[in-house]
């Protein structure tokens, strides 16, 4: 094993080509004194590692190593990391690194600071990272991150379900803490599908009522188990109507949108409220006009992941009520990883994905 | 005169000919107990007036006396009215009716009840009106108002300058007083219009530090007397980049939005804050993608007028601080009406236009 200058991943070596995962060696980045080395035991696939090897988000470098949902052992520290210890099980979700000195940063907004760093295809800043190199993310044997971005995973939650959490469900979970979801609050949640089944579920822990928003009929079971109150099909005509003015807030969880009448989507919102996107298309959104936000004086926003103190926070609340995704795994492979992502693209998981075994692809 | 069953009013017959106005009688609505009948004094040109009967906001009934800015005096009011009394010196603004049975009016956002009727070109329901009226606007010798809508003029503010005051101010002052605007908030205004210079003056009095974002130059000292700290050419290459992260609260007065650089105003927003929109073009946004708001998470919207308590405030503030807009006068004729809605459809206008003299058009 190429470790500790290298590691090794399963990579694709031109965007488009999303199945064609090959075992390879990239680089770490110059190891720093908050940095963090951990060892992979699994990682979850996400949304996010397709649409950036299709290429439908856009240009990534290749070759290039996705998964932003890992879990692993720490193996080394650096000499000012002080937030875990070599031997602790721990885990990073999209983002591995920001500057820690801007406004951004200083008010518990590092997941919008403009030097951030995404856990793969992004170019570390010179000062940080001498031997300038790109991030690599998680279907791969190591992962060297800034300890401000790992986080201790409570021993109630098996590695498996807790890596989803760190993307998927801190996505979810910070939009939801800062519009205050919580006791009295009526939420919609649009598609349940990796992100929307977290914000169920998390909605509902934090006490809102919660309605889930789908045009999957099979899906009523889960939504139900996962703590929703209420469910609405979105392909019967009229099914906005009797919503009207409902929700103190829509998290839209699909990355359909580009698809949507949006109005109806405005109208169920209570005055002055958000219709908030999670789920990114790579498509623009529909056509719109400012008059359409004027029925209810609403909103139309979107945000990025999360920060640390909510990421903490969420772990320690589904250690506590044992809240749990519903994940499929298997072991890491070429093919396993064609395979997740193909199920992925076509929403065909049940409901997250998280790669295991990789010490067996990998060796210890 | 045709008063009290009918009103005289400057009206259009045809949208497009947006300055064919002919002097016409309208029938006014059945008189109810709530009702408030105002023989106008002057009345305000508003952009809605332009964009109504030009046809650029859509279909709307004809003939139709638009105007929604109006002050007079009371000279006839229902049983059950108790906020205003015969003599009083009073007005109304953009809207003449709600339920004021619903949630939204019960939790002042009758500005956002479903039922609610526009002063102008709006059908009231069969309840509230058994004689079946398209309410008609201030153009004209009177207008019948649910006293809800009816607000009574300090006596420290002129007609001419209260009149602007009912639409163009509320609908920019509701936003600000929502978004919390005051002591140690940053405030953009883009735009310096007739809806700009009022948001100027009141962010500034409500205790922000306001930034003006305009394109012409020529609008400094008047931005500056009105109380901005800054003022930011946004026709100039890079205008955005040193704002980045700046603003609590961006509010676009302007109504060329469809020609904006989204992202540019979208950037200068601080984390989670709303781009929000009173100026409302014809034509629809620029195309956008959920992934702008991801730098930021941040949003886009926005509103309806204001509701009657945030209508008081206002009036109560500017008579205190003495605090009025910048307002040029005509007298109310064919040919007034048809030269101040070219002017205001053209930007020149400094910054609003208060019809006058309704005494010597429509007798006494």
């Amino acid at each position: 094993m190429p470790y500790p200058e290298e590691a090794e991943g399963f990579m694709i070596n031109e965007l488009g080509k999303y199945q064609d995962f090959k075992k390879q060696s990239f680089k770490l980045k110059t190891f720093g004194e908050y940095d963090v080395d951990i060892k992979i035991e699994c990682c979850g696939v996400c949304g996010s590692d397709v649409h950036t090897i299709t290429g439908g988000w856009g240009e990534s470098p290749t070759p290039i190593c996705v998964g932003h949902e890992v879990v692993g052992k720490v193996i080394k520290v650096g000499d000012k990391v002080s937030h875990v210890k070599v031997g602790d099980r721990a885990g990073c979700g999209a983002q591995v690194w920001a500057c820690l000195k801007c406004g951004n940063c200083k008010s518990d907004n590092e997941n919008y600071c403009p030097e951030q760093v995404d856990t793969y295809g992004a170019p570390y800043p010179k000062e940080a990272c001498p031997n300038e190199t790109i991030s690599q993310g998680g279907y791969s044997s190591h992962i060297r991150v800034h300890e401000y971005f790992v986080f201790p995973i409570p021993d109630a939650i098996p590695s498996h379900l807790a890596a989803p959490m760190l993307c998927a469900g801190l996505t979810v979970w910070s939009p939801l803490v800062r519009a205050k979801v919580g006791p009295g609050k009526q939420v919609a949640i649009v598609g349940m599908g990796g992100l929307g089944h977290f914000a169920v579920m998390w909605a509902n822990a934090l006490g809102a009522e919660v309605t889930v928003i789908s045009h999957s009929p099979e899906k009523k079971d889960d939504a139900m188990k996962l703590g929703a109150k209420n469910f609405v099909l979105n392909n019967e005509e009229g099914w906005a109507k009797p919503l009207a003015f409902k929700f103190d807030f829509v998290l839209n969880a699909a990355d359909m949108t580009h698809t949507f009448e949006i109005d109806n989507y405005i109208s169920i919102l209570k005055v002055n409220c958000q219709f908030h996107q999670v789920g990114l298309p790579d498509e623009a959104l529909p056509s719109m006009k400012a008059q359409q936000f004027m029925p209810n004086g609403s909103s139309i926003g979107a945000s990025h992941i999360g920060n640390r103190p909510e990421c903490l926070a969420m772990l320690k609340l589904a250690a506590e009520k044992k809240l749990f995704p519903m994940v499929e795994t298997m072991p890491i492979s070429e093919k396993s990883c064609a395979e997740a992502v193909e199920r992925v693209k076509n929403n065909k998981v049940h409901y997250r994905f998280t790669l295991t075994d990789f010490d067996k692809a990998f060796g210890n």
